[in-house]
């Protein structure tokens, strides 16, 4: 389909998507999630083909993103999320107030990116194809061709299963092909743009986002280094269970992963640098280009003078190895993502460690290695400026998909401070109106007198719980 | 003090800043609303000297911003601002889920544009400044050229209160002269930019702002029109008081209000229309500039063919009148502010409303005028696609300062979707951080076990409302 027909369609949903009750949409998304349950073998065979990711891991995709699915259900539900405000008129106030109501709505159509490096929780009915449907705005995936007839198998059941559930007809369309990209984020109807991508292609189409007469929102989630810090204390105690922890988790998925780790700073002469064991087996990668692209960035690390390969070869996984000394002087090193099986061991000393992480920009994550002797405060404040998630004595390549979780960062790991990933997803979809005044019979459900949803409210300053409500359909 | 000194003292006071408690920086604002309430009398002489906008109104709007400054204090002690949400960690989950606690944080230095027409409530005290402050984020103020000595004295006592209250040095500081502006938004330094004024100069800083390396987020106020519906039998029953109303509105202030009605639909031949009664004072203006936009500006409205001077004189206030088939054919009309006591009506018929309405760019405001006989539903829900607030059988030039006001729309009215008044102003200036697996001791305060704070908290998918916590200072 063209980009204008897909988002004449959406437009034309735009109406009754924002019309439709949270039940209804949350209806909606829990009939694609399991009507993708219902397919998950079929998908991850023809996933598997295409990615060549594995079979254990694409059924825990799906997984992943069929309770991705239920969890914005659950939040348009539980009704928080509207932000509804009530503040009662004072009309013995100086000067008086007037009665006003205040909840967030839709955009309106929304244009979705979708990404190479997971088939299904990043992509067609992903996280952010998802959140947006959550809160009413239809959606027109830009599909990604590194799986296309994943793609076009997936759509067609997302297709057919709000179609089943009563969902309105142009709500969700795809579109396919490079020069589709640029056409979605310029195009009238367009409200925001979701992306997950690459920086250099996220940035491009992030400034024509903000160029048109009328910018629009864009939500990117672009590079991240991932880095991690191992302190001495833990190091010693613990360093080989921490070098089959980083081999295993900057490996899965050929290390295709946006929180793969990146860089890992360990103490001069570690434990856990000696444990480093790695086999190279120049694993199957997402795309020929993604393949060239890792080639590259392995050869350019390793033509960087300090930088030593430690374990593995070229072709991956591989670990390699340079002194703070070397990183500071050239801090591109620290900056720069290797998408795939790579990673950069730091070795710093008492002194040398701040000065390297004040040359990084910020990621997705940071991850912290410790003991209760390791003194650990003032890096972790150093790593909360640098990262939007801050993890101990883990690895950061799981993504819990939770109310709580955050997947962003400061530039450049994403472009605004709400992503894709947990309940708060959903924000960057909404805009609000207040009311003044408004007659009891024109207020929205969620702002009426007698709170007939049962949504938490806030009223005149109090958060109120949630009630009852009375059944809706 | 130039942009790079006021800067770099701003990015010194950043980690002071974000580690004072909510009730340590709502003691700040307390304390600066203190000071200007005390300063009254003097601030609103010399702002009187300055704007000319008399000292009724200049009162007034000193109680509307320590009015601000205070709801933002009680904004950040209640909590709710900081969402804190914490999920429990289930290992028996598969996948199993780790600890995962988030909360909002600060994000660093913002450069806040004051506005010429509020010399106090969106200067160099207002709600930028105050949201910015309340969150823990360093403020630059480029102040306005309309009020200069008004600034220099507000930002005296600004500075000593805060210094009094006990605010880290270099948290408020300010900047003059035009060239400051961008210099102010493409500094290294600066993460947020909060901008009140013309579409024009927003746009511009607007893009330097996103054009940047790293592109920083822009929440800016740019123009609007404000459309007013008056429905046929609210016209009937009460032409001559809706005549009076719309006067009384669109001169206050010389019709120097973002609010200001500048397009009234009327139905044709209305008693509305009728009982318009202005007399032509050409009232004093802010700047010699915005004295020459509005003669400009009236002058290309009265050249336009279908166009009538209906009431008052060129200098203002002045009323317009045209048919909705000369604004269908010159769409600007229904589009282009004129700063100034000057407004259009537009005569429709059953029919017409809709299309002309469909003409219309977004505004601050949207109001409507009716009685119950109206049948006013599909009008009402045109008008909230055009506006961030749908007024009832009211002005739109007043702008409660409450929990639920919303004072923002679609581009052009603002570039993002929260603005400088109401509880929400604070977001724009925070952004997420996850904690997985943290150690109780490294945790925040408002994501301890214990909910030290007292401030309500989404716990395992349940919003949990305030308890008394502990006493702190």
């Amino acid at each position: 389909m063209s980009v204008d027909s897909a988002m004449t369609e959406a437009a034309g949903a735009t109406a009754a998507a924002a019309a439709a009750s949270d039940r209804e949409r949350a209806d909606w998304l829990r009939t694609v999630a399991d009507a993708l349950d219902a397919n998950a073998v079929d998908l991850v065979t023809l996933a598997d083909e295409e990615t060549q990711l594995g079979e254990t891991r694409l059924f825990g995709e799906v997984t992943r993103t069929t309770s991705q699915l239920r969890l914005f259900a659950e939040v348009v539900t539980e009704g928080s999320y509207i932000e509804a405000v009530i503040d009662h008129a004072r009309p013995e106030a100086t000067p008086p107030l007037p009665d006003l109501r205040r909840l967030l709505r839709p955009l309106g159509p929304v244009a979705v990116f979708a990404a190479s490096n997971f088939p299904f929780a990043f992509s067609v009915a992903g996280g952010d194809t998802a959140s947006a449907l959550a809160v009413g705005c239809p959606v027109v995936v830009k599909t990604h061709p590194a799986h296309p007839e994943l793609s076009r198998r997936t759509a067609a059941i997302v297709e057919r299963a709000l179609q089943g559930a009563g969902a309105p007809s142009g709500v969700f369309g795809t579109v396919e092909g490079f020069d589709s990209g640029p056409a979605l984020v310029q195009h009238r109807a367009t409200t925001a743009v979701a992306f997950t991508g690459s920086t250099a292609g996220g940035r491009a189409l992030f400034d024509l986002a903000v160029g048109r007469p009328d910018p629009i929102p864009f939500y990117g989630e672009l590079g991240s280094i991932n880095p991690v810090v191992i302190f001495p204390a833990a190091d010693e105690a613990r360093g080989a269970e921490l070098a089959d922890g980083l081999v295993a988790s900057m490996s899965l998925g050929a290390g295709q992963f946006c929180t793969k780790p990146g860089v890992v700073f360990v103490p001069r002469d570690s434990n856990t640098e000696t444990a480093i064991d790695v086999e190279a087996t120049a694993p199957p990668m997402l795309t020929p280009a993604i393949r060239a692209a890792f080639d590259r960035g392995v050869d350019e690390l390793l033509a960087t003078p300090g930088v030593d390969l430690i374990a593995g070869g070229r072709g991956g996984p591989l670990v390699l190895a340079a002194d703070t000394a070397t990183v500071i002087a050239n801090p591109l090193l620290l900056r720069t993502e290797v998408f795939g099986a790579v990673t950069l061991l730091v070795r710093y000393d008492d002194t040398s460690l701040t000065g390297a992480l004040e040359c990084m920009e910020a990621s997705l994550t940071a991850t912290v290695h410790a003991e209760s002797a390791d003194d650990v405060r003032d890096i972790v404040t150093k790593l909360e400026r640098l990262a939007g998630r801050v993890l101990f004595d883990g690895w950061p390549t799981g993504v819990a998909v939770t109310w709580s979780q955050h997947h962003g960062g400061p530039w450049p790991a994403t472009t605004s401070q709400f992503t894709s990933v947990g309940a708060t997803a959903v924000r960057r979809f909404l805009r609000p109106i207040a009311y003044q005044s408004a007659p009891e019979e024109l207020l929205p459900p969620a702002l009426q007198e007698h709170n007939p949803l049962g949504i938490p409210r806030r009223v005149d300053g109090v958060l109120e719980p949630a009630t009852a409500g009375e059944v809706r359909s």
